[in-house]
């Protein structure tokens, strides 16, 4: 194919992934309790013929809701331990292998988070991040101090954000619950006002493959606050998923029937 | 299929994996430096053809050598920064892709390491995994705290071992080059004797795909040393990737041939 033909194909691509009606998404959500409601408010089920391979424990639910083909993706169990596959290493293997698989449009990763008052967080609150880093990936190497951190800003919605009325901050991911004091360091160095253990990987991967992805975080404990962060995150689990599922499902019910370039 | 000729076919299945001659083996390399010597040493050549999806940087030498089929895999530079892709996200996600893409008998995860001089590690010294855990995943809550550290035995290698002569040592990984206080105290939890940044996820995704895998570990720094941690092991890099590279070459002759419980 001639150089010129190759810049149109490109070019037509390009108009064509984000000009034409969101089809297939995929929700990517690292605990059950935060994914089962949603699975029973879009009457998803569970694929019977996994499009994953044998031995992982990721699981698939699916089904349409008005014009969207959607995929809630839960990392599953852990084998061994029977625990959820929270964290960076699980939630960057199912995001690669959901798009391998669904070639998905949009990614939403949705899931719980701790909050820092000091920014404004309040229990309960739902944000739309507006940019992504790890905040536990310290290479003290000119250049691959960045590569650790691996800032970059989330998908720009501001159709979404302004008809949803959702708050926007950054988010910071690493792969403890707790915060050290190093991590801390890390973390306003971020500019972060929730903080998780899934968003920068999901990130990662959405960016290496072209999907665009939104950040959807519930705040279920202050992380600059007096209780212990595995107390406080237990205590409000349930509760805030209610708040955290109602916001996917009005993202969702925003997305439908748009382009990207119009959220 | 009837119950009993499946419980045969799962038993021919596995006996036949460990029985049979190893026949493809998957060296994953995180940096460079590490892989290219070893690249020359097997006259492998760049896939023309990758066997990963567009957009990842991920890199395929292959040939053959002896009775193997060997690839090296390594996860490229950053798209955007232009350095290694280390840490645990991209040495997870190359993992996956090529059990998935090459469905090998055997992986070695080679690199270079910190080494801890008060269980015994000096500069230069090649080490293999009996053991490897995170040491940068905290999640105080029960079983979950189990979950973030991951610990798990290596694969059995007697006969190498021996045969080799190499030191025996727990590896404990993480997503920072420096060690905080924090990290300080899992890795003496983990018993560890070397510290790399992406052992415990090649162990993980190996595992959950039935991939028996060796942890080839070279020590460039002392983590319990007096020399800041970056600067010793930029200094020794080159020096030490002499000593893994030749460790991985006696590695790879060992298993020319023989099946994975001869090893």
């Amino acid at each position: 194919m001639a150089p010129h033909d190759e810049a149109v194909k490109v070019a037509e691509e390009t108009t064509g992934t984000v000009s034409k009606p969101i089809s297939t998404i995929v929700i990517i959500i690292a605990m059950q309790t935060e994914a089962l409601p949603l699975v029973t408010k879009f009457n998803l089920v569970e694929d019977p013929n996994s499009v994953f391979p044998k031995g992982v424990p990721w699981v698939r639910y699916y089904g349409t809701y008005k014009d969207l083909n959607i995929n809630i993706i839960w990392p599953g169990k852990d084998p061994a331990l029977g625990v959820d596959c929270v964290g960076t290493v699980s939630a960057s293997l199912v995001t690669y292998a959901s798009i391998q698989a669904l070639q998905p449009d949009l990614i939403i990763n949705a899931g719980t988070a701790g909050g820092f008052k000091e920014k404004g967080a309040g229990i309960g609150d739902v944000y739309v991040a507006s940019d992504v880093a790890f905040h536990d990936r310290r290479i003290p190497i000119p250049v691959f101090d960045l590569y650790g951190v691996c800032a970059k800003r989330a998908l720009s919605t501001p159709n979404l954000l302004k008809e949803l009325n959702l708050k926007v901050g950054k988010l910071s991911t690493g792969d403890s619950l707790d915060m050290s004091p190093i991590d801390e360091k890390s973390i306003t160095a971020n500019d972060a006002t929730v903080k998780d253990m899934e968003g920068a990987a999901v990130a990662y991967v959405a960016e290496l493959l072209s999907v665009p992805t939104i950040f959807v975080k519930a705040v279920t404990d202050i992380v600059d606050g007096d209780k212990p962060t595995a107390e406080e995150f237990l205590q409000n689990l349930i509760a805030v998923t209610a708040a955290l599922d109602q916001a996917v499902t009005r993202v969702v019910e925003f997305v439908n029937g748009k382009c990207v370039a119009e959220l």
